[in-house]
């Protein structure tokens, strides 16, 4: 981003203005995951990053503009944390995007005001979160070809499973409750939860590559 | 419930009050459901039942109480359903809340906007919740001690597992879009998360019950 220069602007508080568009950008985040589109404020995020409306809109055009900006760089976070996630298996996804997930609400919350709030809507960065889904189904259908996962299964739908085993408790925190009686926020249940994750993603190893792993393992330990 | 008589509320237009309870139960339904209890309007809801506000103030009390009351119906509902569930196992009960789930959309918008509407919190019929979740456990429990699942997993996890897998892909219809190309709504996309989910939790039986199985099916062609 090429800095504003503050010198054409003289009428402006802002003495610095790529600090000012991170405060923007911080406030509206925390609104938008608040509230959702139709109900985050304009007001509420000028005055929660110290900045007069007019500025704002003058860096980041209206409530729309800001908004898609807050979901762009969240797409491109998340897609450069595709990019670079170290798991080699089905297990190993499960568990790293139940780390990063649990430790991140506000991304489930966004997606969570995405699908309810109509005014959202119109899917903002279609084109970019397409092809970023596209990669991690390849990296699923690798597993598959290589026999890791039964052959039968389609690599989107085990794409969708790994998203709704390490989103939902997160997305659902009343519910996670109720039925655990504990919170997804809470230590004890984050290590619960990827305990629980790696038995049942081990579960998909198809029978024979498991029957396989147990006689390497006798070999070894008879040797 | 007692129909209200007529009678002694000699000023109002509705001749028959069941019929308007259940005219405004309906319309409440469909405003908390889209727009969840913060954005719901009473005069969308009065509006669309055709009654006036007042009289809706008489039978339900304010927007909370209405609020409550639609919960309550939809908790007991699901609850009925749990009880008069038909499903025998792990892949049996997940088919069946696939189906049941993926008929009423409703229901996951409400609960979407219950995580993430802080002024819908506080859980309501917390209570009831609880124990009809409870139920839920302990027939995955008899599943486990049966020997179909896994002794290590906590029948909890698993029941959150099926709410999981049965209830993302519902509740947030974008992402199942984005992955898989179609939308939850769809016929295509739910005859083929049915066919995944069958396949899926059949994996959760362990090693020995599948190859006795298999053996059975052996035994049994070869007659």
């Amino acid at each position: 981003m090429r800095p504003v220069s503050a010198k054409s602007r003289p009428a402006t508080p802002a003495r610095d203005p790529e600090r000012s568009k991170e405060r923007i950008l911080a406030a509206a985040l925390a609104e938008f995951s608040h509230h959702g589109f139709a109900g985050a404020r304009v007001d509420r995020i000028a005055h929660r990053a110290r900045i007069n409306k007019r500025m704002l809109y003058c860096y980041f055009g209206d409530k729309h503009a800001l908004y898609r900006e807050i979901m762009r760089r969240r797409f491109a976070l998340r897609a450069a944390q595709i990019e670079r996630s170290p798991y080699a298996d089905l297990e190993g996804a499960a568990t790293f995007w139940w780390r990063f997930g649990s430790a991140d609400p506000v991304w489930m919350r966004l997606m969570g005001w995405e699908a309810l709030d109509a005014r959202a809507r119109g899917t903002v960065c279609r084109a970019e979160r397409s092809r970023a889904y596209a990669r991690a189904v390849a990296q699923f259908r690798r597993f598959i070809e290589r026999g890791d996962l039964n052959k039968q299964l389609d690599p989107r739908h085990v794409l969708l499973l790994n998203m709704a085993l390490t989103g939902f408790p997160i997305a659902f925190p009343q519910l996670t409750r109720l039925v655990t009686g504990i919170g997804p926020g809470s230590r004890r249940f984050q290590s619960q939860w990827n305990d629980f994750l790696r038995v049942v993603m081990r579960q998909f190893k198809p029978a024979r590559s498991r029957r396989a792993r147990r006689a390497a393992q006798t070999r070894s330990s008879s040797k």
